[in-house]
């Protein structure tokens, strides 16, 4: 287990100019990206390696010092290189303004593609990250956030014996959700999320933490469970995340044959 | 102008055991805040009262400081009651643990009402600010994030006559929305928020930071101009104070005789 969201084996000084640049992974843990290179961690002095996590993100910053800005960058440039090989397409980035959402969104504008959601338990934090990316409104169609079943089956047409049978935090009501808000918002690609976000509600056969996420590309639908730890706030954050993690991961396997790392 | 958001005539140190109370303040803004009690202000020393800005709020700490808690509070309950008398309904809480939303949600389950929100460039962020609130699931019943003309004609059912006469950032547009939402999810109210929250968007006629919030309750509906500063999340967030303030002021003018302040 890593403590603190940061994980350095080298502790060393690195000598004149230092230069990091930030390989940015969504879709596997912490713990799994740190096995995935420990002789990395446990080889490097110069470049170094430390892994930070930001809400369902994994930021591997790797620092290299040098005479100069140019000798610094040369030592960087395998590293990152073997990083891209290990982790595939899983690295969403490698620049300092792009983030998950504006990944996302550029995967969207550079396909044509417009997107709608439908939200439960993050009562509208999906929309908001979104929205938070200049351009969005080339491809946001419309959010519906659907708290109660209710909304769920009057809104996003989810069948009420879905609901009965499964329960509201269950796979096949994100899958119901996912493409009813498609039939609802005509839109390429839907994302619904649904969880026990706490602090009430959980019990232990859905305790707080679990999330159902669903993504539907135009019409072919994964869903994915999540188990969060955390309070109801950090709860959403991560469940929001991994909703941005699997549209990626989604849209990039419908539309290329892309390798999700070697691993 | 009040810089860096604090405002403190008194600079003198209180003695012994100190207590602060805070009076929690919305809709009025910061430089009428201290307009309106320049004399208590001047005046003061022990209890002294310093004010603090949340995006859209007013937070007014009176702080004193005696022998014993006991005779602190003593100092403190004459001038809260003076604020009080001051500020009215404008005052949503004098209690540490009660944020905007919490009151907002308390008058709508005091007042049994259901309510539904339809979003524009606040993008889900006032839904899941309300949705932060537990037991909020007992009131809320939907959110609308309807970004595009597109959305607010086809979900919200907003006129295209109304959008093309006085475009999506309107008095009128936000008007529609509201009362749409309510047709829509049959809430007992509605708030609608339709602005330009920048960077790009801004004209000389509709600038950045002009934003239109609608209340309705019941079918009364009232709107409201605001000319925010700040870059886009800043407009967001006061964009959802002001919603939630609005909403409260509706409510609570709809169900009762209430005084805004004597001023």
């Amino acid at each position: 287990m890593v403590e603190d969201g940061e994980y350095n084996m080298t502790q060393e000084l690195i000598p004149g100019n230092s230069i990091t640049r930030t390989v940015k992974i969504c879709g596997i843990d912490e713990n799994k990206v740190v096995e995935m290179i420990e002789d990395m961690l446990s080889a490097q002095q110069n470049p170094s390696i430390s892994v930070c996590t930001e809400a369902g993100e994994v930021h591997l910053h790797v620092s290299a010092g040098a005479e100069d800005e140019k000798e610094a960058k040369k030592i960087i440039k395998p590293i990152v290189k073997e990083l891209k090989s290990r982790f595939g397409e899983h690295i969403y980035s490698t620049e300092d303004d792009v983030t998950l959402e504006k990944a996302v969104v550029d995967i969207l504008l550079a396909n044509n593609l417009t997107v709608s959601f439908a939200e439960s338990c993050t009562g509208g934090m999906l929309s908001a990250r979104l929205i938070n990316v200049s351009g969005v409104s080339e491809c946001y169609k419309s959010g519906f956030i659907t708290y109660s079943n209710k909304a769920k089956r009057k809104i996003l047409g989810v069948k009420k014996s879905i609901l009965d049978k499964y329960g509201a935090v269950s796979r096949e009501t994100a899958k119901a959700m996912a493409e009813g808000t498609m039939d609802v918002s005509k839109a390429d690609v839907t994302v619904a999320i649904t969880g026990v976000a706490g602090p009430d509600g959980g019990t232990e056969e859905k305790p707080v933490g679990l999330v159902y996420i669903a993504c539907s590309v135009k019409g072919k639908t994964e869903v994915c469970e999540y188990r969060f730890a955390g309070e109801r706030n950090r709860v959403r954050e991560q469940s929001v995340s991994a909703a941005l993690c699997l549209m990626r991961k989604c849209i990039l396997k419908y539309y290329n044959e892309v390798t999700f790392g070697k691993k």
